[in-house]
């Protein structure tokens, strides 16, 4: 049967790697007091068809049976960032602000399918959203918990991240200093320098929008600038444009980047070409890549929306991130660089000497999973060197006979009471394995 | 906003205790060696479109720009039992036979939302297949599992779960045995019985299949069989319906309820009106209710699927149920009987004496998330008063201050240090409450 493209689905022995790892990210979001939520993987057409690049990549869904020329009102989510704004809205009125929030699900993109994009994939997303307002401080907290995230999968053999930060108002302040009117339409094609080259893309910003070579070189001057802290202020006033926004971009990102310095030192630098495509974004953007796997692209992006989320009463604004997880794991766990010690739970397998006999293995199965250890009775009545196949073809390190039990790999074998007998600490669970 | 009909969201509160009772689920599967995997949420539509009762409720999914009268290839899928038989036929090579997996997914059904029945829900599936062959023993395996499953939800205030079960050869060799042709369609039919009565659904297979009065009433009397063990049989004996199938049906439903009736008494009973919608069984069936919730449908349902999964080489014989996650927690969480002792994970708020000293409130919450203790910073350098409420109101136990750490529930307040101090055990981490 073949596979569907751009739908990655684990062995048995990838899903425990992917397990291992999304309890990492729980623990980490947890601990830094972060809620974890589901929002439904439908949301109504009209919050999902946006002006940015996604709207023609929504899968539509519709009830098999719905009227004919009926309009399709329903598509499954291409983020998490879009349906928590609306459960945030939603909710406001249950909910405590600011609202520190995880949310691990799947999202679903109908491009084509390609290395690090899948048109189904796993995201762990964390933000934070306020009542009218939210502190600047939470634009250096959320990369902070990211990269602490992405830096506990460092014992699993993930590369070490190192993120990219540009601000939205120091982008858009720039370019309506050089007169642009449509500063998205600049973005987007700025967006494109790792793909075309600066070549491509000054040419598109003066023969799609119409700018000067002067404005159109200035702006691949200002994507040039990169800095490892604040310094990069000074780099952009030199480039001789000015104005509110601009200046009010230059400061926030400013604060970001020393406090991101002096916390996460060499993990995070200013770079004034980072752009992302999302349309939300109205301060601080982020963008991640693993040290070595830089053509995966992004792997925990994200920014600052101040206007994704309002009702009648209140706007919601917001700042979070998004860790890629089937971006980073679907070719760490397919080229075997992470795999798990066994194919199942099963610490012990549990022998049976006839059919007969069947409910005596099974009671010492269950007095073995009483105390926490993961045991599986033999399916069949087989010769004992066929059931110790069983158990080796898994990686199940011990068979347990009658009143003894038999390290398989070792071929040690010792009287045992299902009561009292502990396996090795290292053995009780599958650990995730590195061929690093 | 109002909100969708049959797309449960859960509040924070609610979601804590999904996590608790997914994480105890997860927990029971692991103890006896299934192994997690997830498969995607879409399935071609051809695997999906079935005879039936599902077929009209399935949501076909397409790209919003895929050409103009293309046909809808794609569909979410309704649960998780048909993209497990995909995913065994797609991976048979690389899977160990009998294979034992959980899968803990949302499914979606496009049907009309009601009481216990929703659009979008959480199911947790526990199967093992094998390849070619599959001993009735799991048949037994199978429910012990899911009964052990639920019972270790009764800590949460779920209450206690009765099993009922019948078997696909007994009712459709009874139904053969009376000259029926479409045993499934009597099968549809006696499944509406808690519906809509006894009366009705005899009038029904007179009316709607053409069977005789004598056949319809042998049916009915059939679904009025019960049995806490093997005893049924004879009562099936005595209504004068023989034949090879029924036999060998009554055969594998006596040996499953001699074993339950010993390895978990009171907790399941035969009871020959058990008919599933679903066409794929084959063998045993199951049904759960909850006691006292019995007006929600079955809690955990499932059975034997001897053909639903095949390629040129094999078959791959199944048995598996399949626990309602959303159906048993969308209501105890929503009338509040299930809750959170916090809406938070923060065991700790640290408060910030000024924003210049917020620096020195995140090394703290630092040294305690070292050591495993959730915490938060104060998002404000508001009054301490304000601090407090902001901890309060989310039910965060403690609040730090400088060198001092505050219980906010007693007013204790102590000389403390976060590289040591510790809260009691219990207030670590949010736990579920009860109303009961």
């Amino acid at each position: 049967m073949k596979k569907m493209s751009g739908f990655p689905e684990f062995l048995p022995e990838g899903r425990m790697v992917e397990q291992a790892v999304l309890a990492e990210l729980q623990r980490t979001f947890e601990l830094h007091g972060f809620a974890s939520i589901e929002t439904r993987a439908l949301e109504p057409m009209a919050s999902l068809a946006r002006k940015g690049d996604i709207g023609k990549e929504v899968y539509v869904v519709r009830r098999l049976h719905a009227p004919e020329g009926a309009p399709a009102e329903l598509g499954l989510h291409f983020d998490l960032t879009v349906p928590f704004a609306r459960y945030v809205v939603e909710n406001a009125g249950h909910l405590e602000f600011p609202f520190r929030r995880y949310q691990i699900q799947k999202a679903w993109r109908g491009e084509r399918p390609q290395d690090g994009r899948y048109r189904e994939f796993l995201q762990a997303d964390v933000d934070i959203v306020g009542q009218g307002e939210l502190a600047l401080h939470h634009d250096i907290e959320l990369p902070l918990v990211a990269l602490e995230a992405l830096a506990r999968l460092e014992e699993f053999g993930v590369p070490p991240a190192v993120m990219r930060l540009n601000n939205r108002k120091l982008s858009e302040g720039f370019y309506r200093g050089l007169g642009v009117s449509d500063p998205l339409a600049v973005l987007q094609r700025v967006d494109k320098l790792d793909k075309f080259g600066p070549d491509a893309v000054a040419a598109a910003l003066r023969e799609d929008l119409g700018m000067s070579p002067a404005a159109a070189a200035a702006c691949l001057s200002l994507a040039e600038i990169k800095a490892p802290d604040g310094s990069f202020a000074d780099r952009v006033r030199k480039l001789g444009v000015g104005g509110e926004l601009l200046e009010s971009g230059l400061d926030e990102l400013g604060q970001v980047m020393e406090s991101l310095a002096a916390y996460a030192p060499g993990q995070a630098v200013a770079d004034l070409s980072v752009a992302r495509g999302l349309d939300y974004y109205t301060g601080t953007v982020y963008e991640t890549a693993l040290r070595g796997m830089e053509a995966l692209g992004s792997v925990s992006s994200g920014g600052r929306y101040d206007s994704l989320a309002a009702d009648g009463k209140h706007t919601y604004p917001g700042v979070g991130l998004s860790i890629g997880v089937s971006r980073i794991l679907v070719p760490l766990i397919g080229k075997g660089a992470l795999t798990a010690s066994r194919k199942v739970p099963s610490c012990v397998l549990v022998a049976v000497d006839s059919e007969a006999s069947r409910a005596e293995s099974m009671a010492i199965a269950a007095k073995l999973r009483a105390r926490g250890i993961p045991a599986e009775v033999s399916p069949s009545a087989d010769k004992y060197g066929k059931q110790i196949r069983y158990a080796d073809r898994r990686g199940i390190p011990f068979v347990w006979f009658g009143a003894e039990v038999k390290d398989i790999r070792s071929g040690e074998q010792i009287a045992a009471d299902p009561d009292i007998w502990d396996p090795p600490s290292q053995d009780l669970r599958a650990i995730v394995r590195t061929d690093a």
